[in-house]
């Protein structure tokens, strides 16, 4: 690739849910970012033919195929971008790094760490990405800034919860199914949980956790899931991920207490940030709303002014942009393989504690964190 | 009186709501304040014999009686509280200052500014008390200290509302009566939005109004009042004041826009204050949510630790701790009748800019507000 | 035009904010919605030369221009979207709909009823919308579903503010001044304000409005508009717009109390509708706090899952959808010209009313509310 | 006793922040609530004597006294409220039970389970409280009415902490001394979530617990406390406690998601309870904020008018008043030291599950719930 407004051309694997995220950021990229690369969305492949070219019709994808293993060998692709269900991340992503294919990856990254392991491995010699889109909401990359100042002080506690409430009408569908999916609520919602948590508090020494299945017939993955954790900065944890706390739709929320001041996020109100700000004078202590739309705000001056939201999309695209320009400037860029691979040991420990009942110890370095990066 | 611990005998004209608030403050002032007095519960004077009885019982009162007149020129009385139907509000304050006696009465002070007139001369020459309560709610008494401080800078815009919903079954009580209470929401709640607005804001200069009865056969009041106004700081303004707030109890609130910041309360949270700061760094500006109960917090240190919250009784407990403070050091105590009169200024204008389709102008200096104190 | 996917050829006239917002709409509607018509960016046309260019590339704009009469005269433009300053919106749509172009147009429509009046005039004989977009707002349409279907009984309160806080660095743009923009705060916020207002509840009859220019030497227009109002179903309403609410970015707000519950609905929180519903069984009573992304609430199954929120962008592409939708249907479109004319009318009675002091009252059926629909 | 207006002599032993909130229940309780008893401050016992003196005065106790022993044992004594530190609560408790006398006690109850046990049964003899205070909030009072009448349906989670920051400041008073305390956070603040949940949810049947200390030299208590949970419902469920929650000043929150709803409240909005019903209608499905001020609520009738709310200090008289009232007609009162004691044993096992790092199991029957009252 050359320098300046280098085609890109995209294989897509995957149509579902997140592959009309991708498609949307791939559109939209360019009309928010000054985008060094010109991408094209060259093929869309998948398993059902009829819904593909919908998709593909729909999204100006320019073919589409349902042979992945010859998508990503085809010369004129640059890139591929894996959104299928979990159990083809890692047949899609090695093939894909082994043709030496730019790599975007849906989370989590794989069905084991030994899967993460190899894939992160192979994904080191190319440009790679997996999507954490969350790191790049406005307002937790703000509290990302704010703890890097040291806003926050010595961190005490770190909470997180990922409520979402599914009904039973959803049952079927790959999400529920261990084969396609490895688990349910972990790998899908704590995964996000975790990997914020590793980004702004650093790494997880122990902890101690359960799973649970609420509806056994209907499913064999996790609805649920809690632990406790202490991470290596001295501060202690809980998170908790389920699909049955029902009267929540995404609220995937973290609150962090430090010794100068409090931070509080929630997904279903995407553009605020709390922060209590110790520094404040003391009489008008009290959590800051921040409506996380500039000025002075990441990301958000190149949407629209201040007080116009964004939503859910603007993260897939966000992330995108960052990406194409470490790639432009040969810069490393997170969250990577390598970064889903630390989600992906937590992930094995929560497994191992909650099967065992006991706390279980995270090897040093294991769960790297914000220090790495 | 003499200095320490001078006993005042109070005698109490009326026994409704009001009454019970009352009580309450004289049975509390002493637990929680240094109070210099020794408040004793001497006479309470009502025209329901039976209710008085229990009343009397409930709440210490060591007498009850029916005829004020008699009560207001007794020698062992120091203080006479009025608690009655507006219209008495008058006769009995009136009497009661000839009598020479420590004055204390509820809002709205009169029926007409005439009336207020005659009763803040009267009262010139005792100390006296109206129980506007809200300038002691703890979030209140701050943002006025933080106005006083020059928080906010220039002010551009105070908006108030006052939204009460009053089931129809609520007719029939006197509050509905033109002949007993004056005026409906009017009196009954835009009084109190006057009172902090000429504390917090100062002077009205002019003003456009609209008065609305919802339910005439059933009334003879206003349901709802709302207007325009100019301040003379060169602010402008808006007020409503209802009883057909569907959805809301007691929503007494308040925002105000200065060219550094922003305040914004709301009596149903009561315990509650919001600041916007421009002074913050830009990144974390955001209505901080200020948690009035200390530590630094007017009256608050007073009652239970930080987090513990107090609610609607304690703000006429905190009314008349200052008052007792101020008689006992000879101090001027705000808000007295001449504060009222101000107000009753403002509500006059109202209804004759309601009458007439018109702007009304105040004149200068008759809606005094904080410059003033 | 045919009916299956016939091409519209689109001129933007407009380059700047509202030009980015209408772009986005052209891309995306096709993404999101069934859309019956490929739309073709055919031509932009603004007076900055070098911007133009770069927008144009950036947002896909086949072709430039710099004048404005050749492009909406020219044989294969169906569409023309006028994006420009106010003060060009009446040559523009007059020349268009000569032309017989389909007509979009941004608000406020005019700088006059006169003007609007030959607008609307012009309009009726071509499809037509007028870019109101918080109609979209898939709260805002939920609550217009739920005061039809009565839910709210009979209105007794409207009260609607659009607060935000441009600094004095904004000084200088067209729109703070008179002879491109009109008006300021009116015509820019308070117009929106209106446009929702005569849809959710009907007609105004007669108000009373106050003008603010805090500060006349950096501009000509008005900062800040406050108005009373009398609607024609009994009804009554307050309105603030203003440029001066320090603490508020886009707060475009409005709380409507019923006989039978409560709205309230802010765009800083654009995913959410408060209800509060008399329906409900009394001890749980209070505020619904819907987050309105499904499922069965308007526009939100086109986007995302519930709980993944959107943004400010989403209500220019919802009403570019419903209105390509009834313009193959040959069905009525609204916000069209002839609803500007009507809020047109209100503001030229705002300012009829701040000029003279006095309560205007404007003639039935000039406007039109949501009966007429 | 006999059954009208009995006389009931108290005695308290203690003066801190606890005396002060009982004294003032029983001023209180006469006034807002229709009390079967005369209650009489008879005598305040207490280690500091200048101190007691004053408190004595201020709150109305008849006598001071230094030595419990003799005051427990006096005969004209029939209620001992003990309002000490932790360590004294056993040897007064007992000493009182043995001396026939009516019991209320402070929480935790106990230093351990052995001395509860011992504790709970020398009070089965006599009538007796434990001050579990905030199973009279209103608004939990109504959160039990509604779980009780199945409108949340299956219960799937249950989510509780207790945050709150007390400075290094605070060091050195007794609540930082295993000796006097017994724990830190853990009795201090989990005690509370726990009696709540075992009201509410009902048997814990097993748990995994962490306990922290972050500033050993200066005391040798818990600052937070940790714990997953598994209810006998089916349920599960988290808990956290902690003096080091920097923004929360007295954050007790609970949150329950069952199959038809969910049910949230926060200490610091006593006054209010969300509730998300299943049961409304889709499109308006939403939590419900409900301001728990009445009509139709718990407790709320006996104070104040809708929206007029109440404090912290009103949970104390609402449970001296259901107390009484127990008393008079000889039935059951919750919380008694038997639920104490259920509550101590999962204290116990917090420490047990924290010292081994393993799930602790509590057997069956252990921590009775709401299905035995």
């Amino acid at each position: 690739m050359s320098a300046a407004k280098t085609t890109l051309n995209i294989a897509m694997i995957g149509q579902g849910f997140m592959g009309r995220a991708h498609s949307n950021a791939f559109h939209q990229v360019g009309h928010f970012f000054d985008s060094p690369f010109e991408l094209r969305r060259k093929v869309i492949c998948g398993r059902n033919r009829e819904s593909l070219q919908a998709m593909a019709s729909r999204w100006g994808w320019d073919e589409t195929a349902t042979d992945w293993q010859a998508v990503v060998e085809r010369k004129d692709i640059d890139v591929v971008d894996v959104a299928t269900p979990n159990n083809l991340h890692a047949p899609v992503a090695l093939a894909a790094a082994k043709a030496g294919k730019i790599l975007l990856c849906e989370k989590p990254l794989a069905m084991s760490v030994e899967e993460a392991e190899r894939m992160a491995e192979a994904a080191r010699k190319v440009p790679n990405v997996v999507w954490f889109n969350y790191r790049r909401v406005p307002a937790i990359a703000l509290a990302k800034r704010l703890m890097e100042e040291g806003r926050l002080g010595q961190v005490y506690h770190y909470r997180a919860v990922y409520l979402q409430s599914w009904g039973p009408e959803r049952a079927g569908v790959w999400r529920f199914k261990r084969s396609e999916a490895g688990s349910g609520a972990m790998g899908d919602l704590l995964s996000h949980s975790i990997d914020l948590a590793l980004m702004l508090n650093g790494e997880i020494s122990e902890l101690s956790a359960m799973l649970q299945t609420f509806a056994p017939p209907t499913r064999d993955v996790d609805d649920a899931v809690l632990l406790l954790a202490r991470f290596s900065n001295g501060s202690i944890g809980s998170f908790e991920a389920t699909r049955y706390a029902i009267g929540r739709k995404n609220y995937n929320q973290f609150e962090i207490h430090g010794s100068k001041g409090m931070l509080r996020f929630n997904l279903e109100d995407l553009n605020r940030l709390e922060f209590y700000d110790c520094g404040d004078q003391q009489a008008v202590q009290g959590g800051h709303q921040v409506l996380v739309t500039g000025p002075g705000h990441p990301y958000v001056d190149r949407y629209w002014p201040p007080g116009h939201i964004i939503g859910y999309e603007h993260t897939f695209t966000s992330t995108l942009a960052d990406f194409l320009e470490a790639l432009a400037k040969k810069q490393p860029f997170h969250a990577n393989f390598d970064d889903a691979l630390q989600v992906q040991r937590v992930l094995e420990a929560v497994e191992s504690s909650s099967a065992d009942g006991r706390w279980v110890r995270l090897g040093k370095g294991t769960t790297r964190g914000r220090s790495e990066e």
